[in-house]
C-alpha cells in the first residue's frame, strides 16, 4: 500500500480532527501530496495540534464544507477524497436539527455537485456511521438491516451516504461509504462527550478523576483508528469498492462496564462510577450494538489487527504526554 | 367514519393539489373544518380548480411550506395536520437537488419544530411515497425492504418520512407516514409527466394525441386517490398508527402496456405509440414495482375497493369535462 499513495494528490475534508488528521499522517508517510481542510470548530474535533507531527508536510486550508464557493478550487486537479467532515453530535444535533442539516446535509451534497463538475474521475471515501441503522433488530448487525436512525444526526448521515452512492450510480462517481463504528485512538476528541463517551473516561482517568458508567451492560465494538485508517485507504485504493457500503468493527464485541475496568487496568489506576442509565436519554439509546463487518472483509481484505488493549494502551499514553492539547 | 370528523380543525398542506384535494373535499363532506395550505406553484400541482366545488367551505391559506414564519398561526388550535406538500417530480429533483432539499427536507422539519412546540398532540399525516425503495430487491415490496433511493428525490422524501417517525419516538408526536404508490383519478396533475407517465398519457388520449409507452412490459400497482383518502383518514383516527409506516398498493398489479390498453379501451378511442427504454433514463427507473399493503390491512383494515376499470372511467370522465383547467 506504502507506494500506491506515492505521489497522490488527496483531499480530506475534516482533516484536522480524530481520524482525518491520523489518515493524513499515514498518507503523508505514504509519500502523497495531502490537503487538508478543516473548519476548526473546536465542538466538531478539528484541532491544529493533531496535524502537529506532518505540520510541514501537509497543506493546510481553513475552509468549513459550508462554504462551497471555495470548495470548486480545492477539489482541481485531486485523485481522491476523503470526506470526513461531519457534525458528529447526537444531541447537539436534537437541540440544532437545521446546522446539522446544513451540514451534514446540504454540503454533502454541494461537495458532490462540485465533484461532478470539476473532478468526476476522482475516488471519493465518505465516512458515515452505524448511527444510520439505530436500535439493532438483530446482531451482529449487516449492511442489510435497514436504516432507522434514531436522531436528527442519524437522519442526515443517512441522506449524506445515500447522496454519495446516487452520485456512483447516477453518474459514475466514484464514491463509496464506510459505516464506522466507535473508533479509539490518539487524538481523539477528550473534552466532553459530543463523539463518544469514551472521550470523557480517557480524561477523566488521565485527570485522575473518577467517571461515570450509564447501564453498563451494553455491549459495543471499538476500532483503533489504525484499523480504520486502513480502511480508507483499501477504499481509496480498489476499484470493486466504488458505489459500495460497508460496515467496520471488531471481535469480540465488550461491555461498557468491561470496556471500562480495562481501561483502569491500562492505565494502572482509575475509579468508576456505576449509574442507572437516564431515562431521558433512553429514547435515543440504541441498547446492544456490533458489526458484521463481512463483506468488507471479503471484498476487499479488510480485518482489524489491533487489539483493544494495545488501543487503550497507545491512546492513553498519548493522552497522558499531550493532555493540555485536548482539554 | 362520516361522523369522527365532524368539528374537527384538520390543515392540510397542499391541499390545492390532487390528492389533498380530494381529502378536502372529502373532510368537507364530513362536516370537518378544513384549512387548506398551498403555495401553488404551477409545477407541483396546487390548482385552485381542484377545491371549486368546495371553495365556500374550506378556508384557503396561500403559503409555501418553506415560509416557516407563516406556519405557526396556522398550526395553532388545529386536531389534525395532513402533511402533503412536496415537491415530487424525479427528475426536477436530480436538476436542482437543493430546491427538494429546501421543500422535502427543510419545510419539513420545520413543521414538525412548530408541532412540537405550539400543538404536541395534533395528529399528523405524512405522504411518503415508494419511491423510497428504490429498484425492489423482491416483490411484493413490503415494510421491510430496504430503502435504497434512486433519485434525490427519493433521498430526500425518506429524510422527511423518518424526521416524523423520530418526532413521534422522541417526542410523541402523534405522527405516522403512508407509502404511496401510483395515484389516479380526477384533479391529478396531467399537464406533463413531471409527477407521472400516466398524466401525459390521459392527456393525449383527452386530447384525440397519440401517446408513448416506454418500455411496457414493467409492472405496478395503481390507487384510487378515493381509495388513498380513505387510508389517509383511517391514519388520522387511529392511535395504532401512530408512529407507523404503512404501504399502500392494490391487487393486481399490472403492466404499462396492460394499462394503456385498458385505457383506451376505457376511452373508446386512442392511439399508443411503444417506445424501447431510454438508455438515460435507466439509471432512475426502478423496474418492476408492486407493493405488499397487508401491514395497512391487518392493523388498521385498510383495503382498496375501486377497481382500475372504474377509476380510468371517473377520471377520463372528469378530464374530458374539464380539460381546459389542468393543461
Amino acid at each position: 500500500m506504502q507506494t500506491d499513495f506515492a505521489g497522490k494528490k488527496v483531499l480530506i475534508t475534516g482533516g484536522a480532527g480524530f481520524i482525518g488528521s491520523t489518515l493524513a499522517q499515514r498518507l503523508v508517510e505514504c509519500s502523497a501530496e495531502v490537503t487538508v481542510i478543516d473548519s476548526l470548530v473546536p465542538e466538531y474535533g478539528g484541532n491544529r495540534f493533531n496535524l502537529q507531527p506532518v505540520w510541514e508536510r501537509v497543506r493546510f486550508n481553513v475552509s468549513d464544507v459550508r462554504d462551497h464557493f471555495s470548495f470548486e478550487r480545492l477539489v482541481e486537479g485531486q485523485d481522491m477524497l476523503f470526506n470526513l467532515a461531519g457534525q458528529t453530535s447526537h444531541l447537539d444535533s436534537m437541540e440544532d436539527p437545521f446546522t446539522d442539516m446544513e451540514i451534514n446535509c446540504r454540503a454533502q451534497l454541494a461537495i458532490l455537485e462540485v465533484c461532478r463538475r470539476v473532478n468526476p474521475t476522482m475516488k471519493i471515501v465518505f465516512a458515515s456511521t452505524r448511527q444510520l441503522y439505530g436500535k439493532p433488530a438483530y446482531l451482529p448487525v449487516d449492511e442489510k438491516h435497514l436504516l432507522q436512525p434514531v436522531d436528527i444526526n442519524g437522519i442526515h448521515k443517512m441522506a449524506g451516504e445515500w447522496y454519495h452512492i446516487l452520485y456512483h450510480r447516477v453518474y459514475g462517481l466514484r464514491t463509496c461509504s464506510l459505516r464506522l463504528t466507535n473508533t479509539l485512538g490518539p487524538r481523539m476528541r477528550i473534552k466532553d462527550a459530543r463523539q463518544t463517551f469514551v472521550g470523557v473516561w480517557l480524561r477523566s482517568l488521565v485527570e485522575g478523576a473518577p467517571f461515570e458508567v450509564w447501564g453498563g451492560d451494553q455491549v459495543r465494538d471499538f476500532n483503533d483508528v489504525e484499523d480504520v485508517v486502513d480502511a480508507l485507504l483499501l477504499c481509496a485504493l480498489s476499484d470493486l469498492a466504488d458505489g459500495g457500503i460497508y460496515n467496520l468493527g471488531a471481535h469480540p464485541p465488550v461491555s461498557l462496564r468491561e470496556l471500562a475496568e480495562l481501561m483502569i487496568e491500562v492505565h494502572g489506576s482509575g475509579t468508576l462510577v456505576m449509574r442507572e442509565y437516564p431515562v431521558a436519554r433512553l429514547k435515543i439509546d440504541i441498547g446492544d450494538y456490533y458489526a458484521d463487518f463481512g463483506l468488507i472483509q471479503s471484498t476487499l481484505g479488510w480485518t482489524p489487527k489491533v487489539p483493544l488493549r494495545k488501543t487503550l494502551e497507545r491512546t492513553l499514553a498519548y493522552f497522558r504526554e499531550h493532555l493540555e492539547h485536548y482539554v
